[in-house]
């Protein structure tokens, strides 16, 4: 095949797969900041995360230096299960637009945990197993995470404790029963198995849960028990570098058929998806190589990037977590029920945040009903039935590929596909009773949230 | 890459998904009987058949000696939005098994549909839009046929309206809107819009309904409604054609590594995957060129092959379809609710059912419980979470790498995971939860329902 016949799905040979991760943090000019120990607000070390985090792990989150860390070969045995992910052109899509833009989506969703989550569970997996331990616990929003690292753990015979924010538990029990299914035990949070659970039950009976409650629950619980850790899907450093698996094989993928992007989309909720599939671009930004726009995705009703502050917040409600510095709507900031999926989360990840403060990239917000008329659209025309949360990074690669048919111009657009939405159906049956909605917080609600802000000098 | 290098998934290109289907028909030497007319028992002609489907898929379904049918470049299109899917090796199964057998799947899950059956959906929305046709109208029973359906006419811009059995209807909803999503209408069936859904629910008011039942609403709107003609997404010979692509794809593969299959196994239900995947293999065991077990697998509570008579029978429980002969439970036979899944039809393809006949083939039947084993087992170490109609094939893929193992033989085996089971996560709790059941129909009940046999002399 010649270098300019390019397929509709782009797959990468196994061979291709990239052995090492990127960590973009090694050429950012200026760094995240670093976590701060909640009480004294001083920069937190090794030895200060060992009882929370894996040892390797904390060595990876902590590192701003090493470009490039080696994937285990048993990662890589995993990966191969379903990785490389597909580029694909979305020539449908195109058509149905009567757009000139071209556009590619790279593709997380061929996998059973529906997203691109299992990259990093495998990896944190991998290390919790390696260092002797009995298993893990976490959080689950939308349940795509603890899908995940159920998976995971499963394939490493580690135990797995899920805390899953209570709405979905209840929104989501198929989730609930695939974790079960590969072993994990699945605990509807807030809980009364938790100390953090039942201060936040007394305090809010009637609360349908939120992340930040839920990682409270689940750092309490592997602080507690021997031979535990806690894991986390987003945010983080170390999440940020595997997931960067999913820039380099796009990137691969684009210059083995000398395609050249003008503009990368990613949806953005805790950073995830968007600070892996952008790290390799931006490194070619930053270091002049090459320019892109760099477009994040959040939902109007959490919209962390575009309308809140960038200052150092605590992780979880339970305050229990490490203070970091990012964009926020404050730890207390719980979105509407109505907000369907994952992007939930009150912060953003501090090398997402830092970029954007730099400018070296755009954020915009989307409202819930438009991302459901790009989800379907894009389901009916391209196939794919796409996740609430990818449905963002849609909703954009849609709107800049109308520009282009505006302005006539033949601009090529790539943007992340995270996920399916085959466990999200409550939300599309709304989208499809004409009954959905979406809530944005006002000034006054965000105001009131930033108020209670940590004091960080 | 050499010849022997076998990577974990093969992956054919694009430029290598066949362009023709393959008519196993033109090879047999004992041809499938012919359709009967339910009333004079003549065989039917194109003529017969025209108010039910299409004028090119009756052609197909009446041919006999064509062997090789071109694939019209509309579909090659589509079929590219998923295909060529994937033949997986399943090393970590193979692993956890400690046998020194060889173990392929070839996966036909990553598509929305979640099954194979787009396969033959996409064709048969191709001839109804060449033809004019306003729609089609279909049944479903596990749900998979119904989204394939919708995901195609949505494709190819044609009303679809499914009938669906209310057992699926009621404990898959997020099946329906699925298929909402893509714009069919669904109805829940035995239902009060025509006129055999009100004899059946006057006859048993109480039914939780059947794939002939569905079958018989969905004929008589079909040829009621000017422009509507019918589709069906298996036993036809049509479907089988179509679904030849499955099988197609698999030797290609297996020949590109040098892989040669001592046993080849498929699910069965009415025959559409395992005629599919086999029609190749079959070949060449015909024309003497190679020589395979090849191991239909039925559910023990819906048990064609096994304990079926080799009969005609009515296609549908309303009599309104032409005879076919097939193994057959009979018309009226309706496995138990607590089976899950889909394989719940009462007949068997007429292709598959003379190879049977003609010794070509061996038949098993697995019970539940022990399908859902092999499920949980192959999640846990391959990472996809199998359709429990794909499981009863995986059930069986075990069970001969284990005499494998016993004997020390290192045999190759190929077997097709039709589908994920995304959708099927309530079959998956009981089986969690340990409530699991099955029910294995009584020889009395077997013989009350032959009684029923229509007398074809």
């Amino acid at each position: 095949m010649s270098k300019h016949e390019i397929p509709y799905k782009i797959y990468l040979e196994e061979s291709e797969l990239p052995t090492a991760w990127y960590n973009l943090r090694a050429d950012m000019k200026n760094k995240p900041a670093p976590l701060l120990n909640p009480a004294t607000h001083q920069p937190m070390g090794f030895e200060d995360l060992r009882p929370v985090f894996c040892d390797e792990l904390i060595k990876q989150e902590l590192d701003n230096t090493t470009p490039y860390f080696d994937i285990p070969g048993e990662i890589l045995d995993f990966y191969k299960m379903y990785r490389p992910s597909p580029l694909i052109h979305a020539e449908f899509l195109e058509k149905a637009l009567g757009t000139p833009a071209k556009i590619y989506y790279k593709f997380e969703g061929n996998n059973t945990s529906g997203s691109h989550k299992l990259n990093s569970a495998i990896a944190q997996a991998y290390y919790a197993k390696k260092q002797g331990l009995k298993g893990v616990t976490t959080e689950t929003g939308a349940g795509q995470w603890g899908t995940a690292l159920s998976m995971a753990c499963s394939f490493f015979d580690l135990d797995c404790k899920v805390y899953m924010v209570k709405v979905s538990y209840e929104q989501k029990p198929f989730r609930r029963e695939v974790m079960r299914t590969y072993g994990a035990s699945v605990t509807p949070s807030p809980s009364e198995t938790t100390v953090v659970g039942r201060k936040i039950l007394e305090a809010h009976p009637g609360t349908s849960g939120s992340l930040g409650c839920a990682i409270s629950e689940a750092v309490e619980v592997a602080t507690g028990l021997p031979g535990y850790r806690y894991v986390l899907g987003s945010v983080l450093n170390q999440v940020l570098l595997h997931q960067s698996v999913i820039g380099l094989e796009t990137q691969a993928a684009l210059e083995k058929y000398d395609i050249h992007p003008d503009i990368i989309i990613g949806c953005a909720g805790g950073g995830s998806n968007l600070g892996g599939l952008i790290s390799p671009f931006m490194r070619d930004k930053i270091l002049g190589k090459a320019d892109y726009r760099i477009i994040a995705v959040e939902p109007a009703s959490c919209p962390s990037f575009t309308r809140g502050k960038y200052a150092y917040d605590y992780c979880d409600t339970g305050m229990v977590c490490p203070l970091s510095k990012m964009y926020t709507l404050g730890s207390n900031f719980i979105p509407s029920a109505n907000h369907a999926g994952g992007l939930r989360y009150h912060g953003m990840s501090s090398v997402l945040s830092q970029l954007y403060d730099d400018g070296l990239m755009e954020a915009r917000a989307v409202e819930q009903t438009s991302v459901f008329q790009a989800a379907e659209l894009f389901a009916r025309v391209e196939g794919t039935l796409p996740a609430p949360e990818s449905s963002h990074a849609i909703r954009a690669a849609i709107d800049e590929a109308l520009k282009c048919k505006e302005t006539g111009e033949a601009k090529t657009i790539v943007f992340g596909l995270t996920g399916t939405g085959y466990f999200d159906m409550t939300a599309y049956q709304k989208f499809n009773d004409g009954a959905m909605t979406d809530y944005i917080p006002t000034d006054e609600e965000l105001q009131a949230s930033f108020a209670q802000l940590p004091k960080v000098d």
